[in-house]
């Protein structure tokens, strides 16, 4: 293998610059020719294609977003699109490719190994959602950003004697909401993986405000419901409260990565590089227990899971009185 | 006068700490005892009234929120309420009172002034509009707060060649949307003080779009509409664009002050006292080209009116393209 | 056991806050009554020690430094302090004790548990040295620090094309060097973990210069040499080069504790609290592999040994070119 | 005029990035060809100059440093070298300069206008003290960095009641201490511009830590004397106090710039290109009482003089105790 390529596909995610810069210039180290496709799958099929130097991918490691620019192209779930990109790639001369990005970016890069192309996948997402890796790049991110957020929502709800209902993102995962409301101190945590009961949050609530509770904050998962049906609900049963709803939207995808992304989306990107040069394909990295791993992507896709930690939400219930 | 007092009321600011501070302590350092009312109009009228000392206000002069607690409370537009107000006051043989708020809040301290009891007004709100003064605490926090989300979301737009809709606070005031809109580089600011035209900032967006534009960032006051109006207003002229809507909400209103607000409180605070120390109440203090100022608190209200500098508008016209 | 304390001792570190409220929080929850000891060690032989109530502990888990104050206090390495702190707890009722700080703090631990006091030690220092864990307590806080100061620093190299000689604490750590040189795609790293060559560094720092880098960072742990000594040293090297010193100093100690660091004090507080209640003493807490474990204090402190993960050494060459 | 050119001079300031794109964008608004000079005088000597478009400054608003480099560049003092840069840019056709900088760069203003080559000066530098304008670009983020830095030692100064000295910038001029010292309630500011007794301020600190005072944070000037040195002259008088020194050094040049730096660099930038659309050279632009304005720039540099703030040195004794 001498020529290879790297994409970012998906939601973007504050560290897949340090990814991308780690991918060129470990590659560039190892004796690869490295090229960059923009706009993720859309690009390599339209063959939006161009060399990277190491001075190209200079000072992106501290910035959000994805200097290859991101897309979603959900006609590269068709076999025509794949063939062309294979075609494309062919066209360059590139032998091997690393997706960064998230599930939907994974089905293409199984795409890719099913048709023989040697792919990489990375996993770049702030839902922290993919299966195979404790963590992807974004999450930590991510969560401080939730944090800062919720910090600042704190102020005016203890001024006020209020209580909000923050919002997060986490798609069908709850690892935003339980590490943010973990680390915030929030009173209740709702996500996907865990069921509840409304009367319950209503009563503590309630109870809450009769014991001197300067404020309640609800950290809510998107996958749950959206923060404007909480409310309603909760309505019913605490009319008298002052509720909040505060949906963080995409501020969450943005901002420069924290350390930790930074140092894990280069450890992931190093790792697809040694892969390659060994002419591993097919496979996603990830980390596991603090080491860093790789797995069959087919079979990751296929039969893992994510499963947040559930501890957490234990520990939050023993704790937020 | 020997006793003063010093209350927060309507929404929270940050910075309203450091106006307390300041009162507090150049109150003592001028001979006064102080006390602090919590939860504004509110505990005013149910007495929530103490003694604060200069350790009490120590540590605070950087938190966002107000240590006082605020509260709306409607029901001191009567008459009665107020008479109730000036009862406590002087159960607690306090002879002088500050304010801080929003214009809510300074016709509270009309009513007191005009029922002999000498009221100090200092601006104390996000929203900037406040009249007889160029800047209120926690106008420039709160853009500071806002530029840094709408910095968040160029990385993910650049990342998409999304448009974003960013709906920011000021009720009906374009100060904050100004501002930002200047200070994050957006393509359109859409305020209540200045006209606009959808059918151009939808041709501009085209425009914009076909001429290479990563993105395209609309910073619209609430005081026009919500951002969902706007949005769909918009896709009527442009049904191909990835529109995107972000409400930055509550956020906005919390947070560590920045330097200039802290700076600004302690002065406001201080001149506050300076007044008092001379008697002068039925006043509001400001700050107009550089300067600590004051103004007949009644007339302010009734004849003053916030403007904000379209100059900025006319300027981000020509720099925006 | 009915009482248990806890106290923080040796350099403050962002996050244990966060630890003193699990702590307090979960007691409550298993049913203990809580106290807290003030000045750490000193205030525990000074008797300076209160009741903490689950309110007592609201809102400081984002709020960086020690609400228990923390104090050096070499005298405890003496038997007589350390039975007048057993004294004094003895005389609260007090039956078992947590101590969250560096491996200073784990000697009185240790101290404590050899007089069979049941102590069980939290890890809480920025510079990630302790044995028997992964990560200690505001150590990712702290990186996150350092970054964003390299951020800025990055800004005004690039405009000057200098080199920065960046000085970083860790004592005898290269932690928090080593991530952060990472994470801000610093040209060098020097570390006490791994030797140097110092004709290298200059040389590399020449053939930069000469291929139109814009600046280089070196990053190094303090526990090398200072920063001024080896600007001193390159300057034999290279003469010409603009060469600035920059020491951090003890703005990494402060600030808000990030995400990470919350939820991971949160959860030793919490294990604390697991180990007192079925009677287990004389241990430590920590992270190892993603797991809360904890280990014989004694043993960990004489035979443990921190070594930071040197892959992230070698991977820096491989990318920082 | 046709062809303009802008350079930045000196030490680098957040905000310079934002005045570039102001004068490109407003100048190509207003019918010119823009161009921008790299490395300050030194690229006008050697003819490093280039045609900007609206597009290469898109996204450097929000971005610390400057896009155009920066440099010191001694030897424009002589005749010689202002001929040389004068031919350089005829050769280019260019007819006005735009000079961002301190007052070094000034000085090479005025040198060109003298020639009778129309130039007009920006005020950028975190230092805060030009002549002929309230603000320069960069103070405000400058202020909000030390602010931040301030609140972080102050975490660590509470938990270990210690005496913090820390160093800023400001050359000749005590502008950032001022507003750093009241914005972070510091109980001492020494500055340049104000006598000081040392054993007044050893007298306050003694009494302070008498009275249960957590910290002690003097915020020294480095117009002044070094932190090194006022540590041990406070030593004599107070040998048993625990003083750290800080030097926060080039940290506070860099970073993402505040809203107000951005707002205000923009209309400086804008305001130079009116000036030359209108042919007037030989002028420095600034802000006073809040109005945008120009003055003569020989007459500024010889008879003006920078003068802080002085009420904010006293409002600091009265509120700091």
């Amino acid at each position: 293998m001498k020529r290879i390529a790297v994409l970012t596909s998906g939601g973007d995610a504050p560290g897949m610059n340090a990814a991308i810069r780690a991918i060129v210039r470990k590659g560039i180290y190892e004796g690869f020719e490295v090229y960059g496709i923009n706009y993720g799958y859309a690009g390599l099929v339209a063959g939006d294609i161009r060399r990277l130097s190491a001075e190209d991918v200079g000072d992106i490691v501290g910035r959000g977003g994805t200097c290859l620019y991101s897309a979603r192209y959900p006609e590269f779930a068709n076999r025509e699109g794949q063939e062309k990109g294979i075609e494309q790639l062919k066209k360059f001369g590139i032998e091997g490719l690393v997706v960064i990005g998230g599930d939907g970016s994974y089905q293409g890069a199984v795409a890719l190994t099913k048709l023989g192309f040697p792919t990489v996948g990375v996993p770049g997402t702030i839902d922290n959602d993919i299966p195979g890796t404790d963590y992807t790049i974004g999450f930590d991110t991510a969560i401080n950003t939730v944090l800062e957020s919720i910090d600042r929502l704190r102020d005016t709800a203890s001024s006020h004697m209020r209580t909000f209902i923050v919002e997060v993102m986490g798609r069908n995962a709850g690892d935003i909401a339980l590490w943010t409301g973990i680390g915030t101190g929030a009173e209740q945590i709702i996500i996907p993986e865990h069921g509840f009961h409304l009367d319950e949050i209503g009563e503590a609530i309630k109870e809450g405000r009769k014991n001197g509770k300067k404020h309640t904050i609800i950290v809510l998962a998107e996958g749950v419901m959206t923060g404007a049906e909480l409310k309603e609900e909760l309505c019913q049963f605490d009319p008298e409260s002052d509720t909040r709803v505060t949906v963080l939207g995409h501020v969450q995808r943005g901002g420069a990565p924290t350390a930790r992304d930074r140092v894990l989306a280069s450890r992931f990107g190093a790792k697809a590089i040694d892969l390659l040069k060994e002419d591993i394909g097919g496979v996603c990295v990830g980390i596991r227990n603090g080491e860093i791993i790789y797995n069959d992507i087919v079979d990751t896709l296929e039969n893992g899971k994510h499963v947040p930690n559930l501890d957490l939400y234990t520990l939050n219930k023993e704790i937020s009185f």
